[in-house]
């Protein structure tokens, strides 16, 4: 620590970037946006806003997730700090996973974007289908 | 058409299901929420918030995407209808991007999950820190 390479975190960050930026490359606000939005984490933070879940619970809630993309999509949300894994110590093994204050926040936001297009998806359909037959008339 | 097997869109998708559902592999919003939600896509209908762009400014906006993810990402959301093309019939070809009353809906909508990390990503960053230095010590 100390040296001139550490990242800047916290407060140091923002004090010399003011926020994150996602559209540059380099910053690190883009990397957890992509955290965020991966094809599974997305669908775990939404599915946590219900509450604590086992990882089968997860697994089951979410079809077509398998055991190894769902425990990376937990890991990495725990490492940006917004799920955290309860380890209960009794035999056989009992862990539990939860949204953090943090995880709340940012799965209310995904939900609002899940909720439009799961409201929307008769129109959208309609729009794919326009497209596709707009695009097979010009092929 | 007509067939049994025609994929239902528009009222009738609404009409049999109420609505799309994330949490299942084969509803259609699921696949929607990836174009929305992919690496790409993200950052594109953010940017297009701003208002119409070409091609060549979008990659310029968005660093480090490629030219051919661009536009695939593009074309999958145009393919939605959340992004309109349109072809000036000059020479050279010039063509510009923009949002459809659809694509501002749900852009608005990537906008305050984008915005939430921005703003907190001081702290995420601390998040990062802790978990890593934990699991350093747990090694």
């Amino acid at each position: 620590m100390g040296q001139d390479t550490t990242p800047l975190i916290g407060s140091a960050f923002m004090k010399r970037f003011g926020r994150g930026n996602v559209l540059v490359k380099e910053c690190p606000s883009r990397s957890v946006l992509q955290d965020v939005t991966s094809r599974w984490g997305v669908l775990v933070l939404f599915s946590l806003l219900d509450g604590t879940h086992r990882f089968s619970e997860l697994r089951k809630k979410i079809t077509g997730v398998s055991e190894k993309m769902l425990s990376q999509t937990l890991q990495a949300l725990e490492a940006d700090g917004f799920v955290l894994r309860i380890a209960h110590p009794v035999i056989p093994p009992h862990v539990e996973y939860t949204l953090t204050d943090h995880g709340v926040e940012v799965a209310r936001r995904v939900e609002e974007l899940v909720d439009w297009i799961e409201l929307n998806i008769g129109d959208i359909l309609v729009a794919q289908h326009k497209y596709e037959a707009l695009k097979g008339s010009n092929d």
